[in-house]
């Protein structure tokens, strides 16, 4: 048992004479890694202050992580305290979370020292040491029940084997070695204990407005319901505010779930009836019930969204999103997706949102639109793609339409796809160039879907346009996957949230569908088999029947790049703005966003056999 | 006139702590850059062995670089003679000769003092100094005409604002400074008198056979004729061996072009007539003169290729080119491709091919074969392309046919477009993999179109597949560039030398033209315009009126990737191999090489603001 930390520790005091003489062991890698460590001996760096935010990354607790940001230095510092740590941990990044292919740090004992390195490990998982050490162990000691390492990284190493920190979702992974190891090459994860957890490193740190003394708040939760045994259940329940509601704000919200459904609710929305209609019918059953009234279609102005792993959400200082008081609905719409793959019966419910809202208004009124794709089987990923993009506009012409002059500021955003995206961003774009991102996420999960306060308010002006694209897996499907309401079907949106409210809630496009059933014929027309595009079938079986080969493929992606749109430009009550919005161009775009290029940091160039050779310069003066 | 070096030289012995004061007036960027030079004298590195390769920069000869490479230590070691130097120089390389994006050596002075530093110009041609040195300074001395520089760099740097040096051709550009300036930032290339030469720096280091005592050379070369004031001429003169001659091996050739023709003589070739005819007509005029006789068309065997650029080539010791003797015409028929965009009138020329050969035959015949793509318009790239993409394949079912269990080796690669190929490559693939790139350039240039030994001799086997790619810009063209034979027309081949000679001469594809027309049909129904894709129209009448919309490209490029393909498997005669050879499958590829990732060289990471910041270990043991 002397290997193990947690019975007979052996962190070595550094330095030591003896750390040199026992690196010859372990050969040139852990060398380089020792060198580290004798330099760290020089100089002396305090604990940072402390950390705001914290996560386990474990379901047990093993492992705890604390980190903060500094925006200036562009750097990151990590503290990672482990519980009765064993012969060693590991830690770090990947692009989904994979053990593959990761940026790690490595806490590891050979029995009798213990040591700390940059790592990566490779496709197979095999563990390596970085040639180019960008973690920073700046403190290791031993706590009450295990270990608290302190460590730092730069945002951006430029060193190919590092993952770079962005502001999107980061998929942190970790590892618990059981077992001492010679060397560092003698690791790999596929052999130890491994999970992940998602997370946003570098939040925006806008701060969380305190809330006033008026504040009060109000539950909209379905009522202890019967989640049916269905793999999809979008619910539906209509309440209604007391009587005489006055206007309010609603100046937060959050959600709660019913304990022991985490797993079930998928997303919620509470949604506000329209004004017109003096009265809406009771409903609660499955949105897609015959019974369901039709009036409910028209209970369709959200006024608050939670998807899975969303925090609380608040709005900033000088905005809320009106609710109550004359010419507002007293009748609310409450939605409930929830996502039954093993067909659960008999689980009891009462999920939903609660508000939280004050009398004292503030300056405006705030609302959230709906960018992105409509929700139609025209847009479809082949099966079999590894990244294949969807896009949805939002018209020069529909903003023109629809926004004031001093046009809206939006100041948060929550991307929203089902089961097969990977990617989402948003661009804005203006007299055909792409000007800035309003939010990205190149590590997009479909779950981890949280309301994200975005690090810069963006204005939008009439006459903007805004590109939503979505970037989907489809490696495991065997039929396309067409756009749709169904968890198997696919979504592409960006729920943003502005300020101050207009009456358009929804600014979405699809292909136009002349030119898809040209797309249908042009593959009959390629196919020597016989496939079925014929007038008679659903859009969906036509794409069900298309044989993917690379021709049809590409010719997708072709039609989807060049073919007329069909615009949804809403107002609040599903119904369009005055004007014709079948068959408009593709919004043109003559310059888009560079990729920002890493700022690498100032290196001198060392041969890796000599690492210090120094150059001559001779010159002569007449 | 103090200020020009040639003049006044000042190049400052160093060190002198004036240097360190000189530094504080130009600010931060000079100070690293002085750092170097001070860095210098810590030791000394002798001159290199003698540069076995030279070349002028310029057409006056100022400038004149010599080079050796190190293959081992991955470095390439320069010489830069200037002379008559003024205030200073600049020189590097970029991607296609151009001064913006460009990665450099800048030497310049101040008026005062000289400098010298690793720069790189951004795309306005404005010079920055690198945040990472790598070009490194060994010696500047004074010659009697002017000044040497010998410095080194490694190929691959990993600094985002060097060049890769690889072993295609590179372009080398260069610029004299002509008046002092008081710091780097302060010099645009657009003042400067610039200009670039294409080189291949990492050249094969197969040493040249010597040339036995007994070999003689034979001249075969246009009797003197009047170029024709045409842009495109292909000249063919048919010539005839000596009588009886008997069989002997071609072991060298070389170009010779009349004085003075240098810039209108493209390319040339000799071709061998059919054995199976005893007698062919004199000829001598337009190969597609209506004068020429049919039974020319049966004169198609190469004996000798050349193009601009290339120089003399010399076959492997082991293998030389057959000619002469029983079994092979004494009929050979020269191929001069005149290219005379000016339309120059009255200018003779006698240019043509000196064969070196020798009556002790080597132990195997060598030949060459054409891979890529056939002459067809079928193959064309759409205009305002920045990089499309034709690819040309020699499939399994042809090399089944045609070559030996054995296989063949490759031992040298022509590369050969017409003006807009950008890139070539040609890769092997096996059982569905490609397994390695038989000749690559990223930097093609059609000016520049050398007969390259390999590297390494590559062995194709029956039922290895060869994929040969060529990338085309487009951007100045506003019709579709249709494949053919005209300079304005599209070629991608790869002329590739091998041994032991077969009779498979000609391995090459091109889209089945039954596909072509189904696109031409979808291009009409998806079009709004009348478009004339009439089956009595030619194919670059269709393509000529295709309305080039991001549909059309993205389509053909589609179709390219899919439709099946007409081979032509063909024996020496201008004769097919037996068998079906059109409505082929693409060859499938299940893997494709990856990119070699850069072995970067070690490095600390530095924090810019504090390049070296020490850090701590604190660890107790219990």
């Amino acid at each position: 048992m002397q290997a193990h930390l947690s019975h007979q520790p052996c962190w070595s005091s550094l330095p030591s004479p003896s750390v040199r003489e026992a690196a010859s062991m372990y050969g040139t890698a852990v060398a380089i890694f020792l060198v580290i460590l004798v330099a760290a001996l020089r100089g002396s760096e305090p604990p940072e202050s402390p950390f705001p935010y914290h996560i386990p990354l474990d379901p047990e607790g093993i492992l705890e992580l604390s980190w903060n940001v500094s925006y200036v230095q562009e750097i990151i510092h990590f503290q990672l305290q482990v519980q009765g740590l064993r012969a060693g941990v590991l830690f770090g990044m990947s692009d989904r979370g994979e053990m593959e292919n990761a940026d790690l740090i490595m806490l590891w004992t050979d029995g009798d020292r213990a040591y700390f390195a940059d790592a990566w490990s490779d496709r197979k998982g095999q563990i390596h040491l970085d040639s180019q050490q960008d973690y920073q162990l700046l403190q290791a000691q031993r706590t009450r029940d295990g270990l608290s390492l302190l460590f730092k990284r730069p945002f951006v190493t430029c060193d190919p084997k590092d993952y770079v920190i962005e502001d999107d979702t980061v998929h942190l992974v970790y590892g618990i070695l059981e077992e001492p190891f010679q060397s560092l090459e003698a690791i790999n994860t596929s052999g130890l204990h491994t999970g992940l957890q998602r997370v946003q490193l570098l939040k925006s740190e806008v701060p969380t407005p305190s809330m006033p003394e008026d504040v009060q708040t109000m539950d909209i939760r379905a009522p202890d319901i019967l989640i049916p045994d269905n793999e999809t259940t979008y619910w539906c329940y209509i309440t209604e505010l007391p009587p005489r509601f006055p206007r309010h704000h609603i100046i937060m919200y959050e959600a709660i779930v019913t304990e022991g459904n985490e797993a079930l609710v998928h997303h919620m929305e509470v949604f506000q009836c329209a004004a017109e209609s003096e009265d809406f019918p009771q409903f609660n059953g499955p949105c897609d019930s015959k019974m369901k009234p039709d009036r409910l279609n028209y209970c369709r102005h959200v006024l608050a969204a939670w998807a899975l792993g969303a925090k609380a959400f608040y709005y900033p200082k000088e905005a809320g999103v009106p609710f109550g008081g004359p010419g507002s609905s007293p009748f609310l719409r409450l939605e409930v997706h929830y996502h039954n793959p093993r067909k659960i019966q008999g689980r009891q419910d009462s999920s939903g949102i609660r508000l939280h809202y004050t009398a004292t208004l503030r300056r405006y009124d705030a609302g959230i639109m709906e960018l992105g794709l409509v929700y139609t089987p025209l847009m479809a990923i082949p099966p079999q793609e590894t990244a294949f993009v969807l896009t949805g506009y939002c018209t020069d012409k529909c903003t023109q339409m629809a926004l004031q002059d001093s046009g809206i500021h939006i100041f948060a955003s929550q991307l929203h796809t089902h089961l097969t995206g990977r990617k989402v961003v948003t661009v804005l774009a203006r007299d055909g160039q792409e000007r800035k991102v309003v939010n990205r996420d190149n590590h997009y999960s479909p779950h981890f879907q949280e309301i994200r306060m975005l690090k810069k308010v963006v204005t939008v002006y009439p006459g903007d346009v805004l590109i939503t694209s979505c970037t989907y897996n489809t490696e495991n499907k065997t039929l396309a996957t067409v756009g749709g309401f169904g968890i198997l079907e696919e979504m592409c949106v960006n729920y943003v949230h502005y300020y101050p409210q207009t009456e358009l809630e929804l600014c979405k496009s699809a292909v136009d569908d002349g030119f898809l059933q040209k797309y249908f014929h042009t593959v009959n027309r390629f196919s020597s088999e016989e496939v079925c595009t014929c007038p008679q079938a659903s859009v969906p079986q036509q794409f069900s029947s298309v044989p993917w080969n690379s021709f049809n493929r590409d010719m997708l992606k072709a039609l989807y790049d060049y073919a007329p749109i069909s615009m949804h430009c809403n107002k609040t009550s599903a119904v369009r703005f005055p004007g014709e919005w079948n068959l408009q161009p593709l919004p043109k775009i003559t310059s888009t966003l560079e990729e920002p290029t890493p700022r690498c940091p100032i290196r001198q160039t060392q041969s890796p056999a000599n690492p210090t050779v120094p150059i001559t310069t001779e010159a002569d003066t007449e």
